[in-house]
């Protein structure tokens, strides 16, 4: 998909987010955890962790396939991974793994996930199928950053909940970069860990530290009194 | 795809174009005319005018199609258009019509289409199915238009050639009006044309103006000396 990529002709990270989380949406949905069936029971699917980490991005027209598959589910927790691979198998293009919990929709309170279709979950639990990066974190980082950018969270950025998007999260923070950086090193790992939700009203500002080893990155929302949102690092 | 929707879980309009280029590219590839074969003879498609119209928008889980053909091909340009439908066909989502023009992507100047190929391209018009939609205009706005944002493109809004992608201008372009708008008023037709294109370096300023019949918006670039980069309507 030629328009999906940035000027390296690689498919941009944020939109192979969104084809993992359509992926893994797609898969629960066949096996009656998609959101229109929680929506029913007023329940629905919050994403706490997503770490992704790529071997080699595909380029333009590269065609690859998305497994995806519950490591294990816990009551207030379940673990779902994610492997990119082209067509034939043999080239792995990237790795993911994520944490999600439910919340009942009326009172956004986590959820216990055992009870949704008698725990049904649990007959799709795959601990075997290797997914071989590092565990998705909580993104220690220390709370000294620098502010950077402040912004109102507008149409494009909002998710069917009316939430910011998970994944427009990411495009923002690979925008704290300047482009040349995508062009002379390759990202090798982002990991996210989402803590509170942003709404259209709410102020986003964005603080940066970078280490030697990693892009450290801290969002909160609001104007004067600031909570955390989320935090990520990105990998070169 | 839930992850391409927004709060009224419908698709977003920006998704809708990425969809509706990515099936033009594969569309011109199959016939000898895809991105990748142009740059082996230093050619390549600009997109110059794009409109959209709405019939009713996909919902999440709606599955579509899109149908894409060239409706004319003359030397310095071509007309384009699309058809999205639901998969048994009995439900029209949209239509699209664009121009491309072709140019060197050494000197940036225009070239005669008609050569590329020996003219194959006039074996693939089909003048006779229908788009009842209105042509894609030169979008003719005033220009006296309040500005109501500046902003530095960013890694995410940079296409493979280190433009700014033309979705992206839709996206921030949607951006211009708050949320709730699209909450109490569906888009009806969204029409853009390209000017110039802008860079990393650049920064673009954003024009607005209201009228009962339309959102007009222009967009430039430059800090004190300004050229025009694009114009775009949206009707509700």
């Amino acid at each position: 998909m030629p328009f999906h990529c940035d000027f390296n002709n690689r498919l941009m990270l944020g939109h192979l987010g969104n084809y993992m989380l359509n992926a893994a949406d797609f898969h629960s949905r066949d096996r009656k955890f998609g959101f229109d069936y929680l929506t029913t029971i007023h329940r629905a699917w919050v994403l706490s962790r997503f770490a992704m980490e790529i071997e080699k991005m595909p380029k333009a027209y590269d065609k690859f396939y998305i497994e995806t598959w519950v490591e294990s589910a816990m009551r207030y927790f379940t673990k779902r991974n994610f492997k990119v691979s082209s067509l034939d198998g043999k080239e792995v293009y990237a790795y993911g793994k994520s944490i999600w919990a439910m919340i009942d929709t009326r009172s956004r309170q986590p959820q216990n996930i055992l009870e949704v279709n008698d725990g049904l979950i649990s007959d799709y639990i795959d601990k075997e199928y290797p997914c071989p990066i590092a565990d998705v974190s909580r993104v220690i980082i220390n709370d000294d950053l620098q502010k950077c950018r402040s912004m109102h969270p507008k149409y494009s950025d909002l998710d069917i909940n009316g939430h910011v998007n998970s994944v427009k999260y990411i495009d923002h923070i690979l925008d704290l970069m300047p482009a040349q950086t995508y062009k002379e090193t390759p990202l090798k790992r982002f990991e996210i860990a989402y803590v509170a939700e942003a709404r259209e009203g709410d102020v986003l500002n964005f603080y940066k530290e970078e280490t030697p080893e990693a892009v450290n990155v801290k969002i909160t929302k609001g104007d004067g009194e600031e909570t955390e949102t989320c935090r990520a690092r990105m990998i070169f």
